[in-house]
């Protein structure tokens, strides 16, 4: 307690990115609820273009387009 | 607001039906709840056969029993 | 197979309405997939507001400033 | 895309912190990927202490027993 | 690793039940993977009737049907 | 009815060993709550030692260390 679940696209997401993003989400539970860390169990799901569906439509077709997830 | 996870066996599941499949799930929640579609997320996990149990046997052993889940 | 468990925040989903949503996306599997409905599992989620977050925020912060997700 | 559940054991969490973990999570998702944060939704699901089992037994059992899951 | 996530209808699930559900399926992993239970997390989630979909109906709706669950 | 989700490392498990998970669940939820094997499905998610995450470091970093689940 807790157990994270992560689903995203996978499009690059490289191991170091990965890590950063454990540990960041860890440190978080023990900062805000004192949280021993080693309950703290963290699972990421990519998840192929095609199997993501946005506002109707496959993710990968929205890239195809050149429509990004990107913060402008 | 809504995410919609669905877990499927992995069985020759084509692009163009996942796209179906996203448009309609869409589709629904704008018409039902009137959701603007922009919120809703939708992500398909295919499973392999060896990893999906139904009834206490494996379904890659129920297929080569020749059991189906097709629609009689 | 399929199991789809439905994420979506607690406001006032009527009875009635789950009905159609359950019934609708059977359909859709059923119909895309010939999938035996017997074998179509559905589970709705409903998030207490404080409990659902997007673009950083609280959904019952943002509908406390008139913000929703209908669609326009 | 991301979707991020996180599954936790309900004792006393509250709306501040809840608050304070999406910020900081929809926060690593900019920082680390870059992500829009309007398309990073979260979920928390607060689990009763009878539903949470761990080195199997109950959250409620360990609790009543005094064995928390603070960091030491 | 592992965390089991289990949905299940809300239908008069005592504590006991429970924990012997949690107990019997940490044996299992320990018995047939080696894992320490120490590392294994159960979370089980009751799902309300009217929000639980088999066949395009309300569990609720079979229920009063007089259709249960039971092993015959 | 039930709806089991497992989520574990991808560390070599067999074929057989899955069967034997699926059918030892299977088999409690009837044990237990009398539940129609043909209601219960199980769904094992195999997760790379990249995605998982406990106690703020990636697994496969555990395990090159020497660290492992082996119960003692």
């Amino acid at each position: 307690m807790p157990f994270v679940k992560i689903e995203m696209t996978r499009e690059g997401i490289t191991r170091e990115k990965k890590q950063q993003l454990i540990k960041g989400i860890t440190d978080l539970f023990t900062n805000i609820f004192n949280k021993d860390p080693h309950l703290t169990h963290i699972a990421i799901q990519e998840i192929e273009l095609d199997n993501w569906g946005y506002a109707g439509a496959q993710i990968s077709v929205l890239r195809e387009k050149g429509i990004t997830a990107d913060k402008k």
